[in-house]
């Protein structure tokens, strides 16, 4: 099911949906269940019910203001054995949102990983290819210098680049405290505090996660997954921006693939969908982000009244948005159509002012009565470019030591 | 179907749904064939299927980047007779999409202000009920001066009297331009430019909606919408936080109404849900709110490539919220129990603190060499409520004239 | 004294600076004191130094929490006769920073008027004079359809005008309230209630502000005033957003008024500066409307902490930026060089295109079996304009009522 | 000069002020001039005037839409001797501005650090001191289960280690690209490719930033320290609203430090100022973070109009507003009152309710069939802490480990 509200929706697939967080739910349920029995605790663990109802669970939501409670219910009257009852033993509501959140963020972070570099190589064949191509440096929206369109596209894979970095340094804690962060339930169940912090260490190794200390009420790691999150929308809204502003027809100097944008009456439309699309990610994006971060700022006592529930919902928005603009920015990028020679005609017919800051600048050095005269002399005439190739290479070197060091 | 990351969604029904949506899509159709067939400009109407499926129109919206090609081909493909395949003739994609929000948001008001009505009654007894309850003032977290809980319920009254004044005023044009606003191929369909304009107010005009001039790129009516919304969940959302700090054990003046709230492992805890789910929402609307205004100051040209369809999800998620939160802040003002006792006893312990700013300035008025000395040695020893009293009474007097004046 | 973070923010005179903030408090003061005199209460008035150093009383807000507490200390000092000790009696900080706050509001919302009338002016000239001028209308960047540069400016018109009635619609409340809305201290001055409140009536009428009971945190006045700021920015951002597009060499059917962003190392430059700097305030603009809502939704108990706090730096930049983007918007409308002869070459290039929409329609009415097709035969061919011309007066017709009613 | 709109702003001194900017744009244009003189390109150099007149710039600055243009004019006219001339030479107005605001921001970064270090210090020392202070744990407003005061310390202290730990990922680096990031210009003065790189090298290194190929619409670095500073207020404003709540005299657990707060009228008030100031500051922030990533998503071409300009001023307020925040953050925590009897007295009263889950979790762990049944019987009765030492150990590693690696 599609969200008719923002086209594109299903190419997140399942990721963030509300049934991806349920099973998320009862797989950390599974999880410290395992980790129980393992443990010696409770008694040999017994399969939970991974395909709880979302609706159901959905319904009894509000009475005590999370999904849990009656998830928990289920899930007990569901399993088989003396493991049943243990479901839930020393876990709190908010360990099993947040942990599940997590599980989902990680999974859509994956995904987004694999778009970035597909992207980061899409970018650096064409900065690789066009840099040599002449294209026109604009610069509040007026014709400034000569550039390469290699460079452009080296500036939209730097944006990608910081996008990923930021992406590589999030951490998908698991979050196991108890009632207020305190395990004092788990403890109940353990010999010695050691022990209880094997357990909380265990679940999250079970679920792949980052063992850490209870984040109840200290949001840092969420705030640092939206603020990455955000880094991805802000690096592909600039590239969206570009392509639009570009692709008018009067530039016309790049144009999205083609096979979508049709218009139903007028034929000879091509819209640019993808870069629309983008883009509107880009917009609503960051007001999700500040969301984040007032709902850190405020995150009151060991649990917050509000806070804490705006998050999922934002998070799940984020996340599943970002992830849509990931696969069609990699789609827009991959088959994105260059016009060189347009390129080209453009720049040429502004030269004369395309290239009157570098003449001039050429002229005052020739002039001054000064030590830089004599090398600026040394300058060919036909070299406008400055140093675009080498910026070029510096991206590409960048792109290609985060393709090794990122698998 | 409720949404498992908005617990309490479901209060909303079907508003703002995107099977709402469609069918306010498909409404919109239907106003513009009937009014074509009415003028004689196209052949007898026929009913469109309302019933169309959303997943299968939403599967197909990202390729024009809007669902209405998609449902458009479905409606011509299902109506019978000749006039099916007038449908959509003359109208654009964007005035189907944003004259099908305006519906949503129309139906989504209508229970607003019920709901605001309602807050207003119940808010009206409590201030007069409790006119002479005495209280602390707190400023700052700090008692202050006694007041009055008819008086703190006077204020919140207050706040809800100013969201729904702004409700009050915003209006739901129907968008109707065509193409790029100029109503080009309807005027192909009218023999004069006075009939286009009059197929423009008879749509209008069955769907309920105000005639406008297109808006395709003027947001104005949209963002007046989302400041109105964004009103009431900052009213709520302040008497959320009143009830959260008041309801505090240490404190607990009042009580959220029984019956939620439950802890499945402490059994002593009633957790102030409906609060905590209302702050929620005063929490997520704000930026929502800001994402509107930053729709409608980057519209570019004739539409928008971006910021028109940042818009969808933002009003469905606002709207929905809002109505969510008018219902649960409905039962919890409904249902709130408020100890007057503890009001007293608190507010009298430290008397001497709340009172000695009207001692003092008593004293002054007293030992000053002035006019003013006389009259305020007037003042009966145990009046420290100061206007409480018609302060009430002026709140009392606005809700009961919007009410008169709201039907 | 200008920002050097804000270019152009000299525009916007004294208004909303700390020292007219300050000099507002002092007003507001006098205005108390000069009431209680009258009222006989204290005795006669004394003139209030206006000339407070603003530094001085900025220095030592931070102990207090706000810049009250020092000030009313400097005003005891400075002011003569038996009246000086006599100001402030009655009032708490709140009334003082927040009846300040509203009279630089409404100052600023004076300058405003006056720069939308201007705006309404200079774009009802321009939608007038270019009824027939033929432009290309611009859908998703591509061209669509014809229109003409008169609708266009009436779209920028309409703009303004849903901007200009957000801002009519505002109050500007005074806040006498005392510590905790009670007006406890001034009750003691007065004989009666109803003399208090002819005390705080006699001063709202004295400061020309609307009379109100306290709003300490019943902040819908502040919220409403942010809002309608930020539908300013909102219409301006898009009016500069299309003189960007619309100014880009490429398409050079519009440009800023000359005599300015020239370029100091290249000559051939014309930066499109005013729209630069409009769209700036644009951009910050909603954001800082989204943190009223927040102050408003967490404004706690009698007097808030912190969301009161924000709301003051937050509505003086407002304010401020909204000031000299009307400003700036102004003179870039009263100066836009608008080429005609460039919009009819660009839009006669692409003419098949732009007409195959209603072409179609016309062919399709033609055929349709149906008695539609007889009416739709009867427009002539060069028709392509649809109903510009009545849309175009109907805005019109709305700016001269406008126009009209706000003197 | 304070800010009278933000209390307590002279706590930042001169960071992020106007002058401080203007001042690091002389040194970034001091810094260029000698590179290009020590590279044999300029003659030698002569030292630019630091004391730039603000007002002048800033008055000049709307012209060409920036402060560099006015201000190089004023360097040349004033400097000496024949390297006068060569000023700015090879650089953009971008370039000035961009790598000027870096070194402002990294001058509030190092303030941040030693804020930061000074509260890990305290927190450390509370954590460990109070490891043993049994105090109530609160869940939704609600006590839910015995904690100590050492542990809330250890959240607050993983606040502020999350926080430090975003503000040590980021960096300042220098913006040097020439009118359009190609260089072209500076390729004009140096004989090579490598030369042009060593002098873009060579003046960061003088100015204490990275080097970078030049980010003039590839905003990351400008959104990673925005995020990293919205961090910063996050992890403070929830440890204010912390101050608050238990400040509040019906719980009374903790106070703010003596000397601020008090009342002109209310003798007997002492209201936490710092936390309320602290607050103001986490609420302002994520909007402006969130501009950041507007002005980040929207920079379109070579440079952005609007966006990038938007910028100076967001970044100006919120390094600003970050230092203040952190400095009275600071100063709360080293002097805050803890009350240990207090915080012992509220949770013995209510010690029934505080154990109960620890004791049904032990009755149910007790009665099960299973394994568990033997260890957890093994847990003595009065143990009811949890893990909060080994937690509190944690945290305190964690900090240690932190300051050993941040000098």
């Amino acid at each position: 099911v599609t969200d008719l509200y923002w086209p594109g929706d299903e190419r997140a697939d399942d990721l963030m949906t509300p049934r991806a967080w349920l099973r998320a739910m009862v797989a950390v349920e599974q999880a410290w269940l395992d980790t129980l029995a393992d443990a010696g605790i409770a008694p040999a663990s017994t399969p939970l019910d991974g395909l709880v109802e979302v609706d159901e669970v959905a319904a009894g939501a509000e009475s005590g203001g999370n999904p849990v409670i009656g998830l928990v219910t289920l899930l007990r009257q569901r399993a088989e054995g003396p493991a049943a009852s243990w479901v839930h033993r020393g876990l709190t509501s908010q360990d099993v949102v947040d942990t599940a959140l997590m599980l989902c963020l990680r999974d859509a972070s994956k995904r987004l990983r694999a778009e970035l570099r597909a992207q980061v190589r899409t970018l650096t064949a064409m900065a690789d290819t066009h840099r040599d191509t002449i294209t026109t440096g604009r610069t509040l929206t007026q014709p400034a210098v000569p550039t390469t369109f290699g460079l452009k596209a080296a500036a939209w894979l730097t944006c990608v680049l910081d996008a990923a970095q930021r992406i590589a340094t999030v951490t998908f804690p698991a979050q196991i405290g108890g009632a207020a962060g305190t395990l004092s339930a788990a403890s109940t169940l353990a010999a010695a505090p050691a022990a209880v912090l094997d357990l909380v260490a265990g679940t999250a190794e079970r679920l792949g996660l980052a063992a850490a200390s209870p984040w109840h009420t200290s949001r840092g790691p969420v705030t640092a997954i939206g603020d990455a999150l955000g880094a991805c929308t802000d690096a592909w809204g600039k590239i969206a921006t570009d392509v639009l502003t570009l692709s008018r027809p009067e530039i016309a100097e790049i144009a999205e693939p083609a096979g979508r944008g049709s218009s139903s009456t007028m034929p000879h439309k091509r819209n640019p969908v993808l870069s629309t699309l983008v883009r509107r990610a880009a917009i609503t994006a960051p007001p999700l982000v500040g969301t984040l971060h007032y709902a850190a700022a405020l995150a009151e006592d060991e649990r917050a009244t509000g806070p804490w529930h705006a998050e999922w919902s934002t998070l799940a928005l984020l996340g599943r948005r970002t992830v849509v603009a990931a696969s069609q920015t990699t789609e827009l990028l991959a088959g994105l159509h260059i016009d060189t020679d347009r390129m080209a005609a453009t720049a040429r017919t502004r030269w004369a002012d395309l290239t009157a800051e570098r003449d001039a600048i050429a002229a005052f050095a020739a002039s001054a009565d000064s030590a830089g005269s004599a090398s600026s002399a040394g300058i060919a005439d036909d070299d406008y470019l400055g140093v675009t190739g080498p910026l070029i290479d510096a991206a590409l070197l960048r792109a290609a030591t985060w393709l090794e060091d990122s698998p």
